[in-house]
């Protein structure tokens, strides 16, 4: 008998077992030639999977917060004028990030599971001049999507500082830094990315880099800052050794390995599998009545679903249900709406079994919580969909 | 054939099987009722591991030097007078980190391999009233042991909170936080704590964390702000869950076999064991002609040994006999001795056997690179050093 249940949940994901056995791997020196191989590699390997030619990878030891916490402490500076594209909890937390090192941030209000619309944001550039704005590619909170490459050009069109916080969706939605004018990137390992939790990653655009050099105050974090690392990310990239902090090898021998399949599948595929998969999950759950968090179709991720309660059914009864079948989901996550939903995460190594387990094992629940549905309905959707994309 | 070396580096160094098992298993829910029950006794066991019964225990995903941002950016307010007991480049780098969040600091000056005196570090805290001071355990670029006992005794005499970097030290050399008043004692996972690299652990002492709770001003830094912690490491110790970033779970997971190994062999015990090895590998080296750049033998840590090169003998061709021979060794990394000595890591899984092996391929190196000595002599005089002490 498996000892664990199907991991659903918007990070840490199902990793695949190769990626597992390199976790697992005696540990090498952080200069052994075989590290400073896989380490080199995995930059160029980012470059890819960030679509960013130009871009400068930057990988730490840290969470996916780190990530954000890294763009912000490096290219604030105090009195800078920002913008939040607010959708959900991460928008918020960037906020207080980037107010933390002495921004002065201005948050487009949003109602919960919406997104600034196109005019709003223009409105707002056209209203004050910014230094940099955040965009939370996919926010885990809600499961809304922003619309990154309009907003980017947006945000380079009114000479903003574009950034974006790709935590849930670097290498399962589509991500253009370069083509869309995107200026820094960042991701955690534990997501799309297809990695143990553990590793912060960046990709920094020229135009970031320059604000950077360019800052007149220190950065006000030690740890974090790029003056630090960013030596230590151009010696491994030309297969030398380098040294100021003990990088987690382990990790980024996982690392290696996991970019190397999703560079296998290809991003435009891998991208499209998350589309086709996504796609079947939200039919499943519309067709047993459930709602989503995002108030319209086009602003759900597809990295995630974030499906409302059905009125009657108790949230802890349902996740306990649904743990019960064999798989394991999230709860609700945005404060004020926290107790009325539940997350779905299917990125990285997800298919479409996965998916139907999953949405069987959501029916097995909402029948052990007395919602009405007419058996099997939910899985038939997921699979008639999936039919139609396969 | 073994596709690696033994890696006989000052971290990362030889971990267990079970822990690196740990390391690659299928990764679970930060939230999984196995996780939390993992973490939270974790945390149970850190204290056992830095004697502390009062301590708050800190988990970061991160590298020791974000343990040491973390302590720095917590405990320092702009213009608080800090003192920093040098031995080396570790200990400047925490003058960096506390000048960094605005603390006015003094160094002791000291020779390289020297440490200040207790008179010296009496006399400075008899001249300034410093709010806090930092001590490097054991100072990873220098091979030298600092007298915190002494030391820390000295610091609560004065009222000043005392700070403890036992990243080359903690579960290798004896630290007893709360007998000796150290405020925090802090270190990384891949030292003598037997982990792969990727967590800062930090033990905060209740003087520490008043001084922490009494701040007047924000701490600088978002990542490593307590506030954003605390709650989280004590819902995870009262076994229930808590979410602020994700954790690193699997090296999580991994702490916890470790904690649960080191605690078995008892701490007692394993210092013992450190010290009999240690005494081996520096036996072995000095009957090798090989001196080592701490000035004294009672200044000499006992989780690594920092020989000198011989007269003639060519560092990175030494190094490269020594990698031939089997085992990985590291080489300098103090800047203006930096090409002049080598380290040899001997903490947590390593045996008596790994030092006999280590001081034959240094004798096999040697012999390649010209140094004249009895065939054997280093060896016979480690072994010799064993049976005395076993």
């Amino acid at each position: 008998m498996k000892k664990r249940t199907l991991l659903m949940i918007p990070g840490p994901i199902e990793f695949e077992p190769a990626v597992l056995s390199a976790m697992g791997d005696p540990t090498t020196s952080h200069l052994a030639p075989s590290f400073i191989e896989a380490f080199g590699e995995s930059q160029e390997q980012l470059r890819q999977v960030f679509n960013s030619s130009s871009g400068q990878p930057l990988v730490l030891a840290g969470s996916g917060t780190l990530a954000m916490d890294c763009a912000g402490a490096n290219l604030v500076e105090p009195g800078d004028k920002a913008l939040v594209i607010n959708t959900g909890y991460f928008s918020e937390r960037f906020a207080a990030i980037l107010q933390r090192y002495g921004a002065m941030v201005t948050i487009l209000p949003v109602q919960v599971g919406g997104r600034p619309d196109l005019e709003q944001i223009k409105s707002a550039l056209e209203a004050e001049s910014y230094k940099l704005m955040t965009i939370t590619h996919v926010d885990t909170s809600t499961g809304v999507m922003a619309e990154v490459q309009q907003v980017s050009e947006l945000g380079q069109k009114y000479g903003v500082l574009v950034i974006v916080d790709g935590v849930c969706s670097v290498a399962g939605e589509e991500l253009q830094m370069d083509a869309w004018g995107v200026d820094l990137a960042l991701t955690a390992s534990q997501k799309a990315i297809g990695v143990p939790p553990g590793l912060a990653l960046l990709m920094i655009g020229p135009r970031a880099m320059q604000k950077f050099q360019k800052r007149t105050t220190p950065v006000l974090n030690y740890y974090a800052d790029w003056t630090n690392w960013l030596p230590i990310m151009q010696a491994y990239e030309a297969r030398k050794p380098g040294y100021f902090g003990t990088p987690p090898v382990n990790l980024i021998f996982a690392l290696h390995v996991s970019l190397g399949q999703i560079l296998a599948e290809g991003i435009p595929k891998r991208c499209a599998r998350h589309r086709a998969i996504s796609r079947a999950c939200k039919a499943g759950v519309q067709a047993l009545g459930l709602s989503q968090v995002p108030l319209k179709p086009e602003f759900a991720a597809h990295t995630l679903t974030a499906p409302r309660f059905p009125q009657g059914v108790n949230g802890a009864e349902f996740l306990a249900g649904v743990l019960k079948a064999g798989v394991t989901l999230a709860g609700g996550l945005y404060p004020t709406i926290r107790t009325e939903y539940f997350r779905i995460g299917h990125m990285g190594a997800a298919t479409l079994a996965d998916i139907l387990v999953t949405i069987s094992a959501i029916e097995s629940a909402l029948a052990g919580c007395g919602h009405k549905f007419i058996p099997n309905v939910g899985v038939e959707a997921a699979q008639a969909v999936a039919k139609k994309t396969s």
